[in-house]
């Protein structure tokens, strides 16, 4: 049962996985919007687009040709933020003066992806099937595999799947060096700083530990040494079983909920029930759920407000070289991070307070999970044809 | 001296301030943008608008009438993220089971107000003249003074400020309860949320300290304590000015700079020279040393790309309500969030890879310096006219 007081106060909820607490205002839902409003969902574009580098067959920008793909394709980003090359880096002023401190850095050295999710142009993860999605889900394996330290305790259970003939890779099978930590993710739409509608995805590996996995890593770990062993999302998932309020969709294997401590309007997270370090754990059953999963997800998105909803998304999971406790620790899963508010033109902004204070948030995660639970069926966009 | 070797390769910069970190990719300023272009500004606006709610003698959203002001104006904003109503919350479960962890939230009573920075519909900080600031930086210092706790180490400095006979305010002399922080801040342009054009800031007071300058007060004092009780950011800024290369403007007590660990592109933080714990501490000199930088830096944003340059800006200092030892290691300082990137209409999105992993920069915070100092000089608006 919701607990009816928070659904009419300000108040703080704190974010276990990490550390952090996010400012509730349900009752500033009321506020009149008067600022910016994003465009609305463009004229519909071709199955094909002769001007697009991410089409089968076309030219990308530094000159290299598509194959003729047929399922997902994934290259070298030709514009990598990381790159493979070794640079050598000291931190000037070595004796542990002022500037070793203050002004502190260190080489990354890593490789970015790109990766197609079909060769249509046009057709969004909310307009595949479950069935058009596992080969996404099992690229997305595929290249976190063979990333894999083979000193990992993962290392035993990875295999690469075997993909449907279609699927094509340029490069991904030989690193040339180990990486520590792979982040696979998905920014959609323009309001998300998306480039080219072909939908795609990235995975960029790299030799630190970025911030956010690892701090999500270190509470992972204190909970599991806090609570003899135990898993702080799989305690979670069965927790929100029993409550049922925040869920909005799950299957036999996997969840799709709207987190006690989701910062933004309809952010939702997917997890496993069960403790699964990585996408290597996953049988084949289970990933046609996940598959089942982000399809029932990002088809609720755009029905929602009937537009095609803008998010950024990504995979976190066991680091691709890590201690055994921080392996087990792990427990894969999905943020699904969307801007819009209350339309198809109307966005949150996390502005001011929020990047100078406290992330704060209008409707609460209950709210929105209700929302998103009455959204399921068929894409909007069917019916209209 | 510039470090050659990192304005060539990825790296990551640590930030003191918050301990943690960011992506620094120059080699990725080649990129070419085909995403989302912000609109470019829109026609100018009128000195006076009868439709806005902010200026002099109109009508506010909940019927209220503005008094015809003629300096600042300061009102409690008629949609508060956060209220001054106390209500009772206790977590369920208080049995040290998984719910009182994972479910965890508290009540948080505060205020929000809405700052105008004049009468004036039209007039941004960077159209106004170091002394036209002047009364919004002695507004922001008399607000904090008004809810500053009889028991912090400040009370024995703080009083309020004579301010120009033409200030107002409707109601900020007497807080119905002791809050902990006050968060002053303006959202600036569409593309950072604001929803008014007419120039205006906020300020936000709550019972709790939020998360960014609660982490900050952690490392302030956590340096302190370390450096027989030296302060982090006077550290800095001493060592900024040796160095140069990261300076934008500096006066006799104040400087304006893009920090090392800058995130957004052309990110600036303004500080005091000496050890300043918060506005009141500040001289009716280095008052006018402040608005002199706010001045120089706003208007340098507009001159960048000539476009009113949108931006979040925010002051941190001391808590109102706090330790002797948290007074002592905070240090007065304004930090500048602007997203446009390459033009007037090219932002940066801190998105994917930014939420999910680490936020990522492209140019470097010393090649946004350099940009910055050399667009001093006249406001481009002014010469076209
Ligand atoms: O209060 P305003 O200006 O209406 O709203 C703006 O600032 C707030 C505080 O940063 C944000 O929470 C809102 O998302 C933003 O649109
Ligand atoms: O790599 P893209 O899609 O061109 O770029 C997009 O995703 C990146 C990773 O999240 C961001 O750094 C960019 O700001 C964004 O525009």
């Amino acid at each position: 049962m919701p607990d009816a007081v928070l659904d009419d106060i300000s108040h703080r909820r704190y974010n276990p996985l990490r550390a952090s607490w996010v400012l509730v205002s349900p009752h500033r839902t009321k506020r009149p919007w008067q600022g910016q409003q994003e465009a609305a969902s463009k004229t519909t574009l071709p199955h094909y687009d002769p001007s697009c580098y991410l089409c089968p067959g076309n030219k990308r920008a530094q000159g290299d040709v598509n194959p003729h793909y047929r399922s997902t394709f994934v290259f070298v980003n030709d514009y990598s933020a990381v790159k493979e090359e070794h640079v050598d880096y000291e931190n000037q002023d070595q004796d542990g003066s002022l500037p070793t401190f203050l002004l502190r850095a260190e080489p990354v050295t890593g490789k970015c992806y790109v990766l197609t999710f079909s060769p249509s142009h046009n057709l969004t993860l909310a307009d595949l099937s479950p069935s058009q999605i596992l080969p996404i889900v099992n690229t997305w394996t595929n290249i976190y595999t063979s990333h894999l330290s083979p000193h990992s305790p993962l290392a035993q259970v990875a295999h690469t799947t075997t993909m449907t003939p279609h699927s094509q890779t340029e490069s991904f099978a030989t690193p040339n060096a180990q990486y520590r930590y792979m982040q696979i993710f998905e920014n959609k739409g323009a309001a998300m700083g998306c480039s080219n509608p072909h939908p795609h995805g990235q995975v960029w590996v790299t030799t630190g530990t970025p911030e956010e996995p690892g701090i999500e890593l270190e509470q992972l770990q204190k909970y599991r040494r806090e609570h003899e062993g135990a898993n702080m999302l799989e305690n979670y998932v069965t927790l929100e079983a029993t409550k049922k309020e925040r869920i909005v969709f799950e299957n036999g294997s996997c969840v799709a909920l709207c987190q006690w401590w989701a910062t933004w309007p309809f952010e939702v997270m997917v997890l496993t029930k069960k403790h699964k370090r990585a996408l290597v754990d996953l049988t084949d059953r289970e990933k046609q759920d996940l598959a089942e999963v982000i399809a029932e997800v990002t088809r609720r998105y755009d029905n929602l407000f009937e537009t095609q909803f803008p998010y950024s998304m990504g995979i976190h999971q066991a680091p691709l070289e890590g201690t055994k406790e921080e392996v087990e620790a792990s427990h894969l899963h999905i943020h699904f991070y969307p801007p819009l508010l209350r339309s198809a033109t109307v966005r949150k902004f996390l502005v001011g307070y929020e990047l100078l204070a406290e992330p704060q948030r209008d409707i609460t995660p209950e709210q929105a999970a209700t929302r998103l639970r009455d959204c399921g069926g068929e894409l909007y966009r069917k019916k209209l044809e």
